[in-house]
């Protein structure tokens, strides 16, 4: 094997590797229910993931290469629809069998194989090591995923089980935010690099900005704590339509994982369980209709993907230290020096619209399926979490989710015209 | 201890070692799912019985008791309103913690206390044994429930995975049905024994009957085949206005687990999984709407709950051979020599709705929620079941479950006028 | 015409005009929409009860009659659905054309022809004489659910149209109820008359009854207040498990159409829009969960269906001062002297299902489907009300509705044992 | 007065003949129903404009004038959450008073208060002039609304009513489409008049465009109905995954209103009800996720909304000739001539979501919620309708809808990359 595909191989192992990891502290119990639709079981992950190397690498390249079992297209397939009938999406959390020993046992297999196939490889050709690739940024997601699936299953149980416990550093309360000026003008966006990138991020093209400037830390818990006790949530003034509806639907009174007991703010957290809520640290769990409603009472407004990404890339630039899944805090922390958390401890809301860049071509094929289906009803994040892989974020990466979705790392950077 | 007590202590070891042994085929990840609101997870069973002889023995009689969690309360409670706010019921299969290995440390706990307690007793007063006699007649409610909920579970996994394979006695087909005359008069109807009865059952009082006539067999599968290959299901002539409205909204075609495939019929056993259907069994898994629908196409009826009660302690009486829980069929079974079949196998749905007695009293406390509130909205069923503990079936023994209702082994006996 | 025809074609005329004469207050917006599904728009009944005669008689029977319009078999059928597709019920609201001036056209020229049609017969045969008949008590049925359906669509109107405005006779507090004692027995229950009745109150047959007592009068406002005032609506223990559930997911706390306004408890009647709650008056507008859990706070139980026909054919009589619809109070009335209150007034819930009596068979061809398929899910209610035409009511008379429902004269009588 | 404000009156009062007109071939029946929580009942719209002008005008600034009703605030109020509690938008269709008669003599006393109050005036203030312009304007969007509803209510009807019968002109097919080049760079985007304008539109900003062509019209019937007979209903790989989703579950085959009898394709239109379809007028009906699979069937995509206002004022210009409200057809109709139908005939998609412009401030006070807080979750179509007034378009009007709706009257035109 050439030293590239060394590299990938390596990569391969570990993130694989990387996922059983995560769902280590789980008991098999965890790993099986779907409270609600948008979370599914860590069992799914863990087959889905291995699904993706099986289906799209080892069935079509592999000579001899038996499927582990045949039912297994169907129960860990997910949206491609070009790959044969899937299990109703909200349906996964009844199903009991296969056995979290057994999807172990899948990976295994299919690991081992991987493994053998590669290196039966002289050299990986283009597509192969494009598949591969996608393959490990593909199971990157997924680990994102079930941090935030663990975290409603357990954050959600009457008990708050705890995940990990690990201490954390201490932290000041964070200086006065300040505002970082940009001039406006013609920018390039998109991706213009040589290593990965998803379909989304493709065709580099010109956005015009008016001056504007953005803030150099996210908001913190203690900022939007001054919110609700501002009654925010109650004056439908601040909010857009549609979240003044899904407020009042489900009397929504504080950020996901929130408890107010006795007059005291907790939160729970994947480290530690139930705690005093921490002030200093980043607002996470926010829907974009409370980020938006945040920003309206400030007399601010949210930053669009674009404005995120040149301030990003030009600008405030990213520090190594920001808090991501190899942090292992699996939390956002409070701002530690002069780091302007762009990168990592939460997803950043912006005011854009998840829609195809100027110059988008889905690719061929059913992994091509992949991300141009969901350009519709969605909202832009950037940045990164404390729950992605460090080698998996870029200034130029585009999220996206719901605007009523709360359960992933979302959080607050503010912006405003100059 | 005085002989009754030590015989109760024996019972209740015997019973509560019953209902781990029916969870022993299960993995962990069978324990936690609800797939619909009526299936509990079977972890959840473990637990409430558990709960019952914690909350209304232990604590309020055993000095210096300490409960096992205080968090169990509020886990395992069910329906009884007056103990503490209870999980709402929906949201029992999201509660993936305890783990099954501590339900299992719960069980035991409150089993060591339990016996800790009897032993401590010189005798058991009056109240005290009605409590342990209920406690005992609760779990084994929920041991059938239990069989209902594990077939749901692993019936509707696509994989469909096998609870157990025992080698069942193979038998001919059924003699023709015959009916079994009963001279109309007055009739005392209710239990009047010195054992244990249910609430619902008590109060001895009388019914007039006109002259009637009752299969001495239960419908088998054959003969409801042949109501399916007669387009019973496409003609709403033969039922009941909801029953056709159900049949319509849920695109039901057969019994619950029958499954047509490339032109022949399999059901799905917990006892060997997927297999051909057995013509010559009983037929079960059906809703009072398709029992009903199946009685109007033969131009006959159900039998009315007391039409049933006295067929069953005056005249057919009851066969030694009965296919109970104890068989270890899991599995109504083909008619065996002259058995009527009037306990065990398969509850027959009757088209009584389930209504308190004339002289009904529904206990005091607690405990005394138990079967009054239900008396509305369901349907009276009588006999038993192939999941049923022999010891737990009378005569007069009343089941009641909502006209849809299906998951349950439901079967058919027909009634006619003379 | 022989005599007997003579007088069933004035009924026809008679029972005609006065459908008409219910919607005579109404303005034509006031015919068109279905607030909830059970409410049917008046332009609805107005035409489906024309239907009935244009169908089963007309088109069958009259030598050259062409349909009025032939869609309006379509739109005017309910669920008979032997006779073609029907409009789903939930979308008869949407449905503003034929406009209300179309469908009294419909009247008129189906009226004729049925003049025309009886005219030219010599005699009527038994067949047509009962499908005439059946025509009128069905139009006289839904006479009483045009009532119902008035005052649901003016009653949930913000500003409370008046629909009439009769000055009401004055009364007193009626006397503290009294119980009139049955003695125990064989008893027969079912029309035996000659006249015309219901298929469902067919075949007399004998039923076996306890002593037992029954109120001599309805349960008032005021006593159903004290219930409220006692926070009943606030306690599970008074009710049915389903019944609870009602109460909270609706957030019940009053019969309908009751409204508390500073203080002071009002009441949308038919009869003068929104005024003062009178306490003399039968408490009207309960589910069958309020009417039970009312009896179960008083330590009282409903009567069967078969004491409360046993009661009024043999003990409590009818008085001829009875308020049906021919009063023209359009709401029930205080005691009057010693009147029992048994007929007019409102309907009484008894905690009897609605089942078929042991000799019941349905009749033969559409109009068979007629009463026969509702036989679940329904609890019977006897006696007639102040929206009951005088002469549709008989002691054996079955009314069936499900126990959730209430926009219906509906009331309480209590039983206890003796 | 002065000319200006005269000239204001005089519109004020056309504007207000107008809606009634309208409304003129309905019957009252027509006017109450709500089929769909989208559908607001015809007069509704007519209390609501009216409501408008005497909340925000009469009540504030005529000194003694009397509220016609006070109920009708509550009544006909819509999602202006700072003026009083509103009728819950799903209940509108249940009020059947006041009739259709009392609110056109709401509209007749505010309209002769409001030519008293505007005689009496001798200049117009500023704010007063804005208030009676954006009422005016309110109206227009409340006509437009009313055409598609009206549409939806007799359209929906299982008899088809006719609204209007005019004869249309009759016209070839429309020859190909060019498509018309536009060069990139910056431009700039939204309205720098000194006429009416939205809030949504104001702010002149810079937007980078990149090459890129335009269709020069719009997308026929007959093109569309090629999509469909390549099975593109069918084909998930056309789809937005939402889209899809709301295929499936709504089984949609064709745009609304199109029917398929005895294979031949039919329409639903205002004029002439039922009739065959017009292959040559513009598709339309469609909802965004039809718009955007056709186009991706074809291989082409939607423009953005910047792109149609810069082809719309740079470019293809306007035709006097636009099929507008005044014209009277109530459908759109085949291209006449070289019109490039940017104007009239149907809104077209776009494929911008509706997000406020950079500079975007929304008003002060209770007429300023009016725009801001529905930008989230809409996508924004341009170029007005059939049924929008011809003075109240521009190239830069933003009109906005969920990307599911598709009973306003929107069509498609295509646009490329260059
Ligand atoms: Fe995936
Ligand atoms: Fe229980
Ligand atoms: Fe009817
Ligand atoms: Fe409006």
């Amino acid at each position: 094997m050439v030293h590239e595909d060394l590299r990938l191989k390596e990569r391969f192992g570990f993130v694989r590797q990387c996922t059983e990891a995560i769902c280590s502290p789980l008991a098999p119990e965890d790993h099986v229910v779907q409270p609600v639709v948008d979370v599914s079981p860590p069992k799914w992950h863990l087959g889905h993931t291995t699904w993706f190397f099986e289906t799209f690498i080892l069935i079509p390249e592999m000579k001899g290469y038996r499927a582990f079992d045949k039912n297994y297209n169907f129960l860990f397939n997910s949206y491609y629809e070009t790959v044969g009938a899937r299990v109703v999406r909200t349906d996964r959390g009844n199903i009991t069998r296969p056995t979290v020993k057994e999807v172990l046992d899948y990976r295994k297999y299919v690991n081992e194989h991987m493994n053998h196939f590669l290196d039966s490889q002289e050299e990986l050709s283009k597509s192969l090591s494009d598949l591969m690739e996608l393959g490990i940024q593909h199971e990157q997601q997924h680990q994102e995923l079930l941090c935030y699936d663990i975290k409603y299953i357990l954050g959600n149980n009457p008990i708050f089980p705890v995940y990990l416990n690990k201490t954390l550093q201490e932290f000041n309360e964070p200086a006065r935010p300040e505002f970082q000026h940009v001039d406006g003008g013609v920018y390039e966006i998109g991706y213009n690099g040589d290593g990965f990138c998803f379909d989304n991020e493709l065709g580099i093209h010109k956005v015009y900005l008016h001056d504007y400037a953005i803030m150099d830390r996210l908001v913190t818990n203690g900022e939007y704590l001054e919110f609700i006790l501002a009654k925010g949530y109650e004056d439908f003034r601040h909010w857009l339509s549609d979240g003044w509806e899904w407020v009042k639907n489900n009397s929504i009174k504080a950020p996901a994982y929130w408890y107010s007991l006795d007059g005291h703010w907790y939160e729970y957290s994947l480290n530690g369980g139930l705690k005093p809520l921490d002030l200093n640290a980043p607002v996470t769990h926010v829907s974009l209709y409370e980020a938006d409603a945040y920003a309206k009472w400030k007399g601010l407004r949210l930053p669009t993907e674009f404005e995120w990404e040149v301030a990003c890339s030009r600008h405030l630039g990213v520090n190594d230290n920001s808090n991501f899944m190899e942090s292992e805090n699996f939390q956002p922390m409070p701002q530690k020096g002069n780091n302007n958390q762009m990168y990592g401890d939460v997803w950043e809301w912006t005011n854009s619209a998840y829609l195809p860049y100027p110059f988008y071509k889905a690719p061929e094929g059913a992994v091509g399926e992949y991300n141009g289906k969901f350009m519709i009803n969605q909202m832009v994040l950037r940045g990164g979490s404390c729950a992605t892989p460090k080698d998996h974020i870029r200034a130029t990466y585009r999220n996206f989710f719901h605007p009523h979705l709360r359960w992933m790392f979302s959080g607050i950077r503010l912006a405003k015209n100059q």
